[in-house]
């Protein structure tokens, strides 16, 4: 039912809101009549931060993992283990990851899983810019920390496949997650214990 | 837990984003990641839409309802029935009440109810500019459609009080709605039914 707005500008601004994943119209308009109720500052300031986001992001130049600077504060420890690579969807999973306080090595940020069904292909990913660190720093394992879905899947066996002809060991973590869950979500102890436990990739392909 | 963002641009939008009713900080930073995989002039547009909202909102100096324009166009419009006013909360339920098809009359926009557990008094609300306007204009017929919470009874018996001297027949909708529901989720059917069936205030107390 297409609903009449008393305002352009309200009808606007729903519009707008209504874009983001999961607000439908009606709570758009909720939202919209929030801000109405707040000092004319918090939007500017509210809307002010989303721009700032969004127009002076730096991803590092490393890992791709958001940053403000070139150099991501995880890859500039030199304190970290530099001979072990975690590859991971996106900086949800990292900071997942960082909250266990089980790893000490860097990480990869994909951007993604491979998905025909939305579009995204391995060329989408930071697959090669993978393959190439691997070639470049001396890296000894990598550790691939996907989401458990056939996307997932599909895309631990496109890297392993990928990473063959380095010779560099490649593991997955322990499936201690239920299968169809995403990392984000898993609690703390289980993720921490699926890194302890990650077992050859070559391995995991038998179950 | 505290979480440690990569960034601290993203720190900033989520903690606006988590301004949001209904929003907690996974949900906004799910948002704000959402917000980097669009192009910048999205963010834009949105951000602008929500400040020129904000900056720019005009409210009917006659029913107070949220407008572009000095008068809105319900009141501007002289084919609607002068004579009958409907008190709402807010204008969703004004944007619900037009839904039905089954008003012609104008509204007057309280603005919310009196709640004193979130501090809203009589003096927050548009009553008296409602006496006024019923003491002014040529009212015959006030409809209180205010939710049926404790809150929005406690309201109707306010306004009843304060309209008693001017004499104007004072209704209300009828109670077809469930007790505890709010107004903007009745479904037209039931919410058109129970302005045709209106009682008496001083009737409706009797229950």
């Amino acid at each position: 039912m297409t609903q009449k707005y008393p305002s352009r500008l309200l009808e606007k601004a729903v519009d707008q809101l209504a874009t983001l994943p999961g607000v439908g119209r009606k709570t758009a308009l909720r939202l919209a009549l929030y801000l109405l109720r707040q000092p004319v500052e918090s939007t500017r300031l509210f809307a002010s931060a989303l721009v700032d986001l969004r127009e002076h992001i730096i991803y590092c130049k490393r890992c791709h993992n958001i940053s403000d600077t070139d150099m991501c504060a995880i890859c500039a420890d030199v304190s970290r283990d530099q001979r072990t690579l975690c590859v991971v969807e996106n900086i949800r999973d990292v900071m997942a990851i960082e909250n266990t306080s089980q790893y000490r090595g860097l990480y990869h940020v994909l951007g993604g899983v491979i998905s025909p069904m939305d579009g995204i292909g391995p060329g989408d990913l930071q697959i090669d810019s993978l393959v190439e660190r691997v070639n470049a720093e001396e890296i000894e394992e990598v550790i691939l920390a996907l989401s458990t879905t056939m996307e997932g899947d599909t895309t631990n066996f496109f890297i392993f496949r990928k990473l063959e002809a380095t010779g560099v060991r490649v593991s997955v973590i322990a499936r201690g997650i239920a299968i169809g869950d995403e990392i984000e979500y898993a609690d703390e102890v289980t993720l921490g214990r699926s890194i302890l436990s990650r077992t050859d990739f070559s391995d995991s392909v038998k179950f």
